[in-house]
């Protein structure tokens, strides 16, 4: 790999996870990632090892779920799987439920879906707290190897004015979240404005590259990106969560 | 390359760029990209290009500007420039001015912006048209190596509720802007819901990640995407402008 280039490749070699599984130890084991690479999981597949599946079946939705239901067009269930979920309704339209969930996502359905599930009736939550997954990944990756790999626990994500989702990080270890140049300067001397970059999410979004939606692959790594792996595991995804009052689009 | 990687190098080998030169033409002289890669510009670049370059000292603020620069703490200048650029004004608060461009993206500051300029009161608007750019630049390229890669122009934008920017697409020619799996089914024949990847932004992110932002790379290419390459030119970024009324975040 060259000088500043960037190699990715689909995580291979994960057998398919069932809920109370060691998934560290399971990547550890498929000989993927190196040191100073990063691992990007994707969240269905942490929310599997975690047991966050849900049996809609299994749901009785309240008067309030119902409610929503009818105006969002959606299963009740659903909809009162997501209410759980969620500290805030953001939006509710025909086809639209987006919410605010317990760990500060803004996200649509709280982030649960169904694709690339067993059984019809089958949904996963987000993990509750997917840094502490990326934190208990990178644990098991050091303990087999020594020196740790970055970790990132990706979803896919609506955005407001843009067309199509993308790739965003939810959780997160021994990445650098937010390469800052703000107050740092150009090759002009001219001070850099309002350059924060996510580094996360666009990990994230590159990860997502290499992962065909019908192909069962769980994740990818990224190599040629150590200047942004750290010893400890740092502030993970929630550095990337804009604080409620600073919404600035409301 | 191996089956399924993807590999992102910087862009090296442009020349500083002034107003009416042929982006196309210095980019196909530095040898890069190749066939089936995409050639992903930074939309400083093309704006330099396509004499989109600004002196704040030759801009009279009207009063709107002024009033609006008081209640947004930004030069009435730069906001006269913002308003000249612009559709409709989203959002204005101390240190915020969210516009809907004419080109129809919803950004700060229209996406005006001074860093990596020369001059203290030069800043560059976007290209009028990016998508156009974009034709334009594949054109060149085309006619100096027979196959034509993709293009993908790309400028930094935040988010409502995530903080930190990431680089989103603006323009592009010959590219598939969205990868549709709606429809079709995953592994246990279940119908992929809501799962429609927007491509150009996720390869716009990826491409970020090789370009310090003090380093004056102009951009970066793109290797391992073929299956994202079109022959036609298709139909650019603005594919993945939302309409207004489906705005579904307001």
């Amino acid at each position: 790999l060259g000088a500043d280039e960037l190699l990715i490749r689909p995580l291979r070699g994960l057998p398919e996870i069932a809920a109370g599984e060691d998934l560290g130890a399971l990547i550890a084991r498929s000989g993927d990632p190196g040191e100073g690479e990063i691992v990007v999981i994707s969240q269905k597949v942490v929310s599997k090892a975690e047991g966050r599946l849900r049996h809609l079946t299994e749901v009785e939705p309240t008067a309030q779920a119902i409610e929503l239901g009818q105006r969002a067009a959606k299963d009740p269930r659903l909809v009162q799987l997501a209410l759980d979920e969620s500290v805030a309704i953001v939006r509710v339209a025909p086809g639209v439920l987006i919410t605010r969930t317990r760990g500060g996502w803004v996200c649509a359905n709280a982030g649960i879906d169904s694709s690339n599930l067993e059984g019809e009736d089958v949904v996963a939550l987000l993990p509750e707290d997917a840094d502490r997954s990326a934190r208990g990944i990178r644990a098991s990756l050091r303990s087999d190897r020594g020196a740790a790999p970055g970790v990132i626990v990706a979803d896919s994500f609506g955005r407001p004015w843009r067309l199509g989702q993308t790739d965003v990080a939810i959780g997160c270890a021994g990445v650098v979240p937010i390469d800052d140049w703000r107050g740092r300067h150009d090759r002009h001397g001219r001070e850099l404005e309002a350059t924060a970059i996510a580094t996360l999410d666009e990990i994230a979004a590159a990860a997502d590259l290499v992962r065909a939606k019908d192909s069962g692959i769980p994740g990818a790594v990224v190599a040629g990106l150590a200047r942004l792996v750290t010893e400890e595991d740092g502030p993970g995804a929630v550095a990337l969560r804009r604080p409620d009052d600073e919404d600035l689009f409301r």
